[in-house]
């Protein structure tokens, strides 16, 4: 049985660590920075996968695979990306181990093998991709170019936090090249509306789709949009980001094109990527003091079927009913799983699915048998009810859309409830300090502004709502004017 | 249009080269030893994996994901494993690039950064997923763990080639622990037979199962299980690997648990394998002068429809007819698209998707439209029909299958034709010499014998097959006496 789990209340980030590591998601690697994703947690991030994988495809992308290592030199091309990257690059300087001629069993690096020139583990694949784009763009015929790739990337960190902040990373990254500027940012803005339904529709998270402000820009972009979730400790955290990179990677790398006016013309990029931390966020939105509630449609198992009984007989009378019921669900579907197991006892069986977030368990008894019924257990209401076994999998089928439904409006009406729209600096710094949230808040769009909140609150702008209104203001903190309000927020 | 292919005749490693580069499947990147898979090669790669991914997860397996970095001292737990890797490692040194004071623009690496202990890129991970066990395993309730990770791995190469030896690859490797020895055997046999069943009846192409000699062996396993196919050539390719591991890894990492007798026991291990390597067996195994000849079952595209017009209007009328068809076809799963671009000719189309690989190509022009038919162009044998339109859809899926079969038949006569039962050295050499292809000869179970044999031919020891009948004889070289035939080859 595992151990019990801090409570929200008590410490939130405790309470995330703790389930993290109960619920047999991750665990911490002797390799500083670095985790090991368990199977339950691997099958979420696959099925993540899987959905966002189909729907790039749907749109007219295409995987590949781009080499992990990265030449030192490609980093130096784009200036601005350089500066955003080289702090925090694993370097290899060696290809080679020898035995240690001091130490009886011990290696050591030969020091023969030293590498010419340093290799970095990629922290992302702009430069090695647009170095290979070069040789793949002559003409407007060969764009636009729709790539993306499933990858582990590493940055280096040295406060880690299991899946939303590690070294060693997975994610997709896109990378495009167009013929037009207009297109590119077509395709930037495409891709995070994939995102944003993607999230609201399967990890049932509202989120906000926005601009970045410039100081919150992705190294070597032009504009960076994201969408911004809300946690359950009033934090933002951002949950994806899709650039418009200009010409910048395209010049740094020489990449240019005839267009239709066979004229030599840079291309257009745009990348866009989510990773791993997309975990982090799924659990933390929905999760409650007893474990992962985790939405239907991410999760690995829909449905635990546990029996109670005294003796064999009695497990072979429940087995009857609940192996046509088992091939009904599959049917429609819905994993579904029978734990007979004799280790353990019906209620460490519940705390157990409750913790890894069943969205729904059955329990079947001899009184059940009798009656024709069975208890049905939500995981995110913790309700119970006696149903019926006729119909049962339709029923279910439906109860797992409803779940879906609600954990979607609770977490929507936590973020209306926790999205406040502030006009004083006063009222700004009060609900910060209390109640956190998102502040919807005039600003005078400069970096000065920003950072000064930031020191003030530890508030940083989220971003520019794509959908945000005009309206004539006054910047919140500075008290020049101000055109639209943006989203504040402290964040992960 | 891409150049001209070198035929196999005059060059079969320059025929390879070519073929991967002009078809689309993967390309050198500026990084030594990394290789670039593009979109059509990732394709594949992608059928491939989820194919087997399907198997593993019906086997009982669950996939996870650990550290890319290993620490250098995990690698001198097990001494025979750290000496088989040691000498290819990749190792991270450093976690820091800086601005280098003396070149303006330029990145060194920050001499502050430089870690402790020195990490080294996986090159597979038996050592960092042991040491993860060791917490994981108490009693023989926690076993058996049947783990498998898709993964990039490395291990440094000097001499490279396009899938068949790079210094990062793909894979996936199995780690499973076992509380018996018996168990852990009948799982490496199980995947070795997965791993075959693969082979033979998606990739077309027939396999040894056997066993390497010890010499052979994966560093720090016990008995190595391999399949082994037949390139063109007369070389031999080894396609994957099954290991017993014994107690090797539970002993180097400490990993016991409490057998059902009560009794501390160290676990049992087995890891096995496939990767990228596999793209090169079925580039190698199939194709011909002309391009690639992939099977029906790992084809990314099934199904070409090429349009012969002169106008717009002629196009239009042949579009009506190929609409229909295509929902047809897709109805049963065929992957079809119709090529009605205009910037190449139908000659030119046709060239391009022979070296592709496409296995069924279909043309239409006014004439077809007049009489109801299609001309149909299979890609292995290149013959061309004229069908009726009537029905066509299910005769594809035939033929598709038709042609499937067929590439296994031909690469199955084509093993079988070289294959070669010898009794005397001087026939051994003869054969090895000129025709290559697979040996069967006695051999007296000598790692000496073996080292003499591959001195004087190059030729090695491919396996012990299975199946091999007891068979009493001489050895081939040694004149000792042996039980059993053994499987020589030269290899990739």
């Amino acid at each position: 049985m595992a151990e019990k789990i801090t409570s929200r209340e008590v410490d939130y980030s405790q309470w995330y660590n703790d389930l993290v590591l109960q619920s047999g998601l991750a665990e911490y690697s002797p390799v500083r920075g670095s985790m090991v994703i368990k199977p339950y947690g691997w099958a979420i991030w696959e099925e993540m996968k899987s959905i966002l994988d189909k729907r790039f495809k749907e749109t007219g992308h295409v995987n590949a695979s781009f080499p992990l290592l990265i030449p030192k030199g490609f980093l130096e091309q784009e200036e601005g990306h350089a500066e955003g990257f080289a702090k925090e690059c694993a370097v290899v300087t060696h290809y080679r181990l020898r035995t240690d001629p001091d130490k009886k069993g011990k290696l050591m690096v030969d020091p023969e093998s030293r590498l010419e020139e340093e290799l970095i583990i990629r922290p992302t694949s702009e430069t090695i991709i647009w170095n290979c784009y070069k040789n793949w763009i002559r003409s407007y015929r060969d764009l636009p170019i729709l790539i993306n790739q499933w990858a582990n990337v590493m940055r280096w960190e040295m406060r880690t936090r299991l899946f939303l902040r590690t070294s060693e990373f997975h994610w997709q990254e896109g990378h495009t090249a167009h013929a037009t500027k207009e297109e590119a940012i077509a395709e930037t803005e495409q891709m995070l509306h994939i995102y944003a339904e993607f999230m609201e529709q399967y990890m049932a998270i509202p989120v906000w789709r926005g601009i970045k402000t410039a100081s919150e820009r992705f190294a070597g972009a032009e504009e960076t949009y994201c969408v911004e979730g809300l946690m359950q400790d009033g934090k933002a955290l951002q949950m994806g980001t899709s650039h418009f990179l200009g010409q910048n990677f395209a010049k740094a790398f020489d990449v240019t094109f005839l267009n239709r006016e066979n004229k030599e013309e840079y291309a257009w990029a745009t990348s866009w990527g989510v990773s791993t931390r997309m975990m982090g966020a799924l659990i933390m939105a929905h999760s409650d003091d007893n474990g992962l509630v985790i939405p239907p449609r991410l999760a690995p198992l829909h449905v635990v079927i546990i029996p109670i009984y005294r003796n064999d007989e009695q497990l072979d009378q429940i087995r009857a009913k609940v192996d046509p019921l088992m091939t009904e669900l599959k049917q429609l579907g819905i994993i579904c799983k029978f734990d007979d197991s004799d280790q353990n006892k019906p209620g460490w069986k519940y705390a157990e699915y409750e913790l890894k977030g069943v969205p729904v368990r059955l329990a079947m008894g001899m009184r059940d048998l009798e009656n024709g019924t069975v208890e049905v257990a939500r995981r995110d209401t913790r309700e119970k009810m006696v149903w019926e076994m006729t119909g049962l999998s339709d029923r279910i089928r439906q109860l797992l859309d409803e779940i879906q439904q609600q954990i979607f409006r609770n977490a929507l009406a936590f973020r209306e409830d926790n999205t406040h729209t502030v006009n004083t600096w006063d009222e700004f710094r009060e609900i910060i300090n209390s109640k956190g949230g998102f502040i919807l808040a005039h600003w005078d769009g400069t970096a000065e502004t920003e950072e000064q909140i930031k020191e003030a609150t530890k508030a940083t702008i989220r971003c520019i709502p794509l959908d945000a209104e005009e309206e004539d203001g006054v910047c919140v903190f500075s008290g020049k004017p101000s055109k639209r309000r943006v989203v504040f927020a402290k964040a992960y």
